[in-house]
């Protein structure tokens, strides 16, 4: 299967949008690593709140790149010809999908798309970038119980904006 | 009033606890600053969890530096001379204090602790020790909504464990 890497921007206190759903915090004055990562993609998971808000920007900033739409509406059309729309277990997802070898699925989804591939063990990396803003509410970056999972760090940058990125790994064995 | 500093460790998910209230996945194989930073603290805050905890330990771990331990029973009497109970407003316990100059408060709370001194906008400081584990749930480093807050970077290091320590100021205003 493929691997399944978290890519996401967060504030320090952990939310991807604030109480009203916005995201005008985010820092877009330079890539911060986003066009390299974007290369190593096959495919992107998202959830429905997402599609929408991306939807909205006019141009969809994905081209070609199959995406998988989380929603309990499955049956909904795509405005998007890459774009497919899916619900049920995570793993099931993951096997319907057909990647370019040694492409990652991006699972571009916070809250209750996050926390069903954690929960189904299915993360292998994190790349997170954490702005230097405290939110104070808004959408979390996870959702309800999940297990347990160590990491290994293998990547940490922080750049002039005080946006600090931070990689992380699914941890192996130690010798 | 004394500069507040919240200097605490947390996963990744913002947890400082494990569901079980366990802290067995802090790293203790190093100092990560510690010593550095208790030498600039005058006094700390805590929560009456926290304080529990810690006598646990069996030894203070904080010697005379005077300790306020936030409950709704501030008629608790201590265990150790150097703590007293409060309950009330951030402010009023801040002005309490008789601080030496150029020492700091340590703000040594999550959750409600932390997130009262949040509402408060009384945090001038975040160190933030970042582990790498998601815990997947637990006791969170803030809780309830809080007012938004920007601050500045202004210093990341990361350790060969894997930990990494973000230090943030309030912002201040940009030339």
């Amino acid at each position: 299967m493929a691997e399944v890497s978290l890519f996401i921007a967060a504030s320090l206190d952990g939310f991807t949008a604030d109480p009203e759903g916005g995201i005008g915090w985010l820092f877009t004055d330079e890539d911060y690593g986003y066009e390299a990562f974007f290369a190593s993609v096959g495919a992107l998971v998202m959830g429905r709140r997402t599609y929408e808000h991306v939807l909205g920007y006019g141009a969809w900033p994905y081209g070609a790149t199959p995406t998988i739409v989380l929603t309990t509406k499955p049956s909904m059309s795509a405005a998007v010809p890459s774009v497919s729309f899916a619900s049920g277990q995570p793993a099931d997802i993951l096997q319907t999908l057909d990647m370019p070898q040694g492409k990652k699925l991006w699972l571009a989804a916070g809250a209750q798309g996050a926390s069903d591939f954690a929960r189904a063990g299915l993360i292998d990396e994190v790349v997170l970038s954490i702005h230097p803003v405290l939110l104070g509410g808004g959408a979390p970056l996870f959702e309800g119980p999940r297990p347990r999972q160590d990491l290994d760090l293998v990547d940490s940058r922080s750049y002039e904006s005080g946006l600090v990125q931070l990689t992380y790994r699914r941890k192996t064995g130690r010798i």
